[in-house]
């Protein structure tokens, strides 16, 4: 078993010495001669010749809708970027064909590992130094793992009462209990409620007389998934003191973090620098000295969801056990996507270019923010308070809270009919958005889930967010006019 | 729990309904209108226009090593078939980068699916109406989602006595235990010993009076890692019918079946229609009546390990509980691979094109293996009865078994110091090689494990080759002249 500090946290599984390495390469036992270039006659490995593509070239975009409206022509017209992918060169910072589409160890590829580290260094270094990370399939398979390698049948984790509920999912398939945490739904809100987070824990065998203490927080603390909420540092340095004390560990699930909604990104060019130090937040990794935060990072947002690519990063020891699981689960990440992924980053410029990537995609979503937020601002149903919105600090949504105890039908029904009522209006009024309730954890958050999400990101163009937006205030509107 | 024919094997877990689906469109309650045209403000799905790429162009090959020998100049001469990856057309045979970059059901993309299920209704019908596939990231991934499906703690599968051993670490890390049977390990082999494994099974508990029966048989029947042999039809379809008698199912695990070692592929062309009906093996799913067949194949083999794709076939009951398993873990393969292979497939010609690549790394092993095989059979070694040849069939290895009991020090030491000594003599003489009791499950395998496994792939060229084989003639030459 692996020792490090917070070790004891680990499954039970991780005790059992699972065979998990492929070991071929015998070692000469007789301390004889060893011949310096050896011929490999042992793994299979397909030699590079096998594979049917000599070469791979990358029309890359500046910005996010660059060519969205343009004709083919106009198209052409534009001299994009292409990166260029071949089978092999000797350039070691590049990924090749001949190494990127060829097995790999189950942490991913060497160089896209170094990219996230200095990315991680860059923006979000541990307050320690015995920290790693691993390269996963995005986000759900980080969180997966973090699971896997923590939770035994019957533990428990704390999570946001309105949070991203398959998350929940994966936790339950291990065997593990979410316990919702109660968070602040309003304007000024940074999430979780910090002294109810306090009182839950000083007093947990009172309040949750049949549950074992929880081995985790599970937080979305910037551009909290629904409500659209990030935490200050302050807040999170409270936080971890509190868990801290508890010996409670931080699963950090960021997938929004760095698309910063702010009015600044539209209103003039936003500079790196700014960007790092003014306008991300900073992970919990920042104020962690124990090695209690583990960090699921994706590229699903920011560089496609069809990647199946991210990282967790936190303690050696964890990252170490989450490997294994690798080895003995999904091995490598695809090969294929890290090479498309890696090359289009480092040959338009590595890590200055992908921030600048950053940049522009947080523009884009802090414009169509902008058109939601003002548009529901200035809405009459906004006036007579039907609906209270949540302005979002990060991410790809805005929640609205529904104020259905404004009208007299509507006040005598429970949460369920309500949110009922209220899809039909926006199915009627050709609007699909999530309801609160699916979002929620437990029956008391289910009884406060009088809101619904909206994305920011699947429309085609601001025309159509607008469209949307109206479309989804006609159906308030309709929804209070009749209250059925 | 699902109900079909076989659904008895399942594992436990399957029977607790656990979540896997984030239900978030709700249908109207009212019965009222629904406009025909709404606009989804509810996933976070990015929309395409978020995606960094515009284009992909792939430049493929017509044959292995095509162009492993010529310079840039030469290379560029050659017109390569180039391959278009647009954003988006209106043509839905083609994998476009905004679906193919986008989030993605965990059964994969349908166009691949459909291919895949193209390509087993030619060349492998399961005898039976009800049968399904699913994407997988590649033979390992199935195999492991095909055990966690079936494999309660304590459960046993039987397995070749000399097998691809990280399949076993597979099944062990669900408790599963690997019973090994055994195999005929010469010339005229078929693999597994039909009437031991009639008997093993027939005198179970007599056998094994503290192992439960059998679910399943983990077989390689085409190309057997390590062993190289291939099985007919005859035989497989006694081995079926002992299985069906005893109620076991039988996981085929067929990496190699694509690759097949003939003179014929040499000597002429070998159209698509004998590559079908007269060359590759026909799979256990041709002779299964009862859904108990599940098939692994893989893309690593004959397009690229890096694509980290696959799929499972097998009865719809069984490819459901997988899929199931994907959506809780994995979620789907990687689109940027499935958008590159599936392209790379369907623009060069689709199945009629992708049996020419098969026949091309047919053609190109079967080479490789001559070499190996022609060398050996005429050496000295062979002459003086150190080495028995086992001439494969399929797939990518050749293995070598060594007669020490011919020289009288060797004959004196156990299987570990002996294959230690010849372990130090080949890398002395410069060539590496899979030593026998790395690929042998149980104690009486590992006695007899007097074998080492050679590898046809990993070579760039046919002198690399030869002179590896000659390295490897002449470490056991060195080995059996001084017997240390």
């Amino acid at each position: 078993m692996t020792i490090f500090p917070l070790a004891h946290h680990l499954a039970e599984f991780t005790k059992n010495k699972v065979s998990s390495r492929f070991s071929t390469e015998i070692p000469a036992t007789d301390g004889g001669e060893v011949h310096p270039n050896p011929i490999y006659l042992n793994y299979g490995c397909p030699n590079d010749g096998f594979f049917p593509i000599e070469k791979i070239t990358v029309h890359t975009l500046d910005k996010p809708f660059q060519t969205k409206k343009l004709s083919k022509a106009e198209i052409d017209n534009l001299d994009l970027k292409t990166i260029e992918i071949v089978k092999k060169e000797l350039n070691e910072d590049l990924i090749y064909i001949s190494d990127g589409f060829q097995y790999m160890a189950p942490s991913g590829h060497d160089n896209l590992y170094k990219f996230n580290k200095s990315l991680v260094t860059l923006l979000n270094k541990p307050n320690y130094d015995d920290w790693d990370l691993v390269i996963t399939l995005g986000a759900a398979d980080g969180l997966n793992k973090i699971f896997k390698a923590l939770i035994n049948p019957g533990d428990t984790v704390l999570v946001e009462e309105f949070t991203f509920t398959p998350s929940t999912f994966n936790l339950s398939q291990f065997g593990g209990i979410a316990v919702p945490v109660p968070v602040d739904f309003n304007e000024k809100s940074e999430g979780i409620n910090v002294s109810k987070l306090e009182n839950l824990l000083d007093n947990w065998s009172a309040i949750h007389p049949d549950l074992r203490k929880p081995k985790a927080l599970y937080t979305i603390p910037t551009g909290q998934n629904p409500i659209g909420t990030t935490s200050s540092l302050e807040t999170r340095k409270k936080i971890y003191k509190i868990l801290e004390k508890h010996d409670v560990l931080i699963i950090e699930d960021d997938p929004y973090g760095y698309i910063v909604l702010n009015d600044d990104f539209i209103n003039r060019n936003v500079t790196r620098d700014e960007y790092i130090n003014k306008y991300l937040s900073k992970s919990y990794l920042t104020i962690d000295t124990s090695g209690r935060v583990l960090r699921a990072e994706t590229y699903s947002k920011t560089f496609a969801p069809g990647s199946r690519l991210g990282f967790v990063v936190g303690h050696k020891g964890f990252i170490d056990t989450i490997t294994t699981i690798s080895s003995l689960s999904t091995r490598s990440p695809s090969g294929i996507s890290q090479t498309i992924l890696y090359n289009v980053i480092k040959q338009r410029g590595g890590l200055d270019s992908w921030l600048d990537w950053k940049i522009e995609i947080s523009k884009a979503y802090s414009i169509r923010k902008k058109i939601f937020y003002d548009y529901l601002k200035a809405s009459k149903i906004n006036e007579k308070h039907f609906i209270e919105v949540i302005e979002p600090k990060n991410g790809m949504f805005l929640s609205v809270k529904i104020n259905f105890e404004l009208n007299e039908k509507l006040r005598k029904n429970d949460i369920f009919r309500n949110l009922a009522l209220l899809n039909n209006k926006c199915l009627k009024h050709g609007v699909i958005v999530i309801l609160g309730r699916v979002l929620a954890v437990g029956e008391e958050a289910i009884r406060k889930s009088n809101f619904v999400r909206l994305t920011l990101t699947m429309a085609d163009d601001e025309d159509e967010l607008l469209e949307g937006i109206k479309r989804f205030a006609s159906s308030i509107e309709d929804l209070f006019e009749y209250g059925n």
